[in-house]
C-alpha cells in the first residue's frame, strides 16, 4: 500500500470481528514496530501479544474498573456510553512496554526520561499503519492502570505498560474523523 | 512509496545537502503529521517551520550548549565527539510543540497527562515517513531546553517543545542502524 493511503486511510477502530490475525501478518506488524527510531537506537520497547481469552477478559475487567475510576474523575459523562467490550472480542492485543533506561540524553533531564515512551509511540504508530495495509484495524488504548497491567502480564516494576495496542479486522466501515487543516496548526518562521 | 519500505528506508540523517524542501513538499509533510492519532482526537500539535538562517543559528547556540550540559551530567566521552553544525545547515526545521491539555483521560492521572506527547511523537513519525517517501531525510533531534526554545520560538509557557525535526536532503549514503529481530523483543501470551 501507498504510505500516504496508509497515513490518510488509518483509523482507530472500537469493534472487531472475531476472525485471527494471521501468522505472517502479525510478524510483519511486530517487524514494522522495530524499525522505528529510538534514542541512540536502544530500541526502548518490548511486546507482549496476547491472545488468551482468560487474559483478555483480566485486561477487560481492568479497563473498566478504570473506566469507573476516569468517569468519577473526570466528570465526563460521555465517558459512561463508551465501553470497553471491545477488549474482549479484539482477537489480538499487543501491550507495548517501554523501558526508562532507554532514553537516550533525556535520562539526565531534571523532570526524567520521557524520550523511551516517544520511540515506544513511533514504533506504534508504525504497527497501526502496517495492520492497515495489511487489511488489519487497530486501537491505540492506554485506559488503564500501569500497576494493575504490569499484574496481569508479569511485566516488572521497572518497566512500564504504555499501550495495549488492538489488532483484528473491524467489524465494518469505520467513519473518518475529521483534521483540522494543517495551516491552523502551523507558523511559519520564514 | 510502498508503506513497508518507508518504515524499513527511514534513517536518521545528521549531514544535509542546502538544497531547499519544495512547499508542496513541506505541506505534504505537515499534513502527513497532522493525521496521527490523538486522545479524543484532540490533535495535541502544533507544528512551527524555521527556515530563518538567524533563527536556526540561535538552535543551534542553544543545542550547542545543552550538549555541553549533557557531556558533563553524563560523563559520556562520546558525546564531545557528537557535533551538531546540521542544525545550521539543514534548511528546514519543524518544531514540534505539545498542548498538555489535550492528553484526554490521561490528564487525571496521578503523575499528569503525557498522552498528548504519545500523539505529539506518531505525528512525527507520520512525517518522518513521508519526508522519506518523498525523498527528504529527517532527524527526530531533542537535546534542547524546553524553556530556552520557548524564548528563541515564542512559545508560550503553557505549552511543550518536544520535537526540532531536521528535515532536508541527505549529503550522502546514510548507513542503516541494526535492529534486534522483533522475536527477541516479544513474549506470546497464547
Amino acid at each position: 500500500m501507498d504510505l500516504f493511503d496508509a497515513i490518510r486511510g488509518r483509523r482507530s477502530c472500537r469493534s472487531f470481528l472475531p476472525d485471527p490475525v494471521k501468522e505472517a501478518d502479525l510478524e510483519k506488524i511486530l517487524e514494522a514496530g522495530t524499525w522505528a527510531p529510538s534514542p541512540l537506537n536502544a530500541q526502548s520497547w518490548e511486546f507482549i501479544v496476547i491472545t488468551n481469552q482468560g487474559l483478555r477478559e483480566k485486561i477487560f475487567s481492568e479497563a473498566d474498573r478504570c473506566r469507573q475510576w476516569a468517569i468519577e474523575k473526570s466528570g465526563w459523562k460521555w465517558l459512561s456510553r463508551y465501553q470497553v467490550d471491545f477488549l474482549k472480542a479484539v482477537p489480538v492485543l499487543i501491550a507495548v512496554i517501554g523501558d526508562p533506561t532507554k532514553s537516550g540524553v533525556d535520562t539526565f533531564q531534571e523532570e526524567g526520561g520521557v524520550a523511551y515512551q516517544h520511540a515506544c509511540a513511533a514504533a506504534v504508530q508504525n504497527m497501526q499503519l502496517a495492520a492497515y495495509a495489511l487489511g488489519y484495524s487497530t486501537l491505540w488504548f492506554t485506559l488503564f492502570d500501569k500497576n494493575a497491567m504490569r499484574t496481569v502480564l508479569g511485566v516488572p516494576q521497572n518497566k512500564v505498560p504504555l499501550v495495549l495496542l488492538c489488532l483484528g479486522k473491524p467489524s465494518g466501515e469505520i467513519p473518518q474523523t475529521a483534521r483540522k487543516d494543517f495551516k491552523e496548526k502551523t507558523t511559519f518562521l520564514r
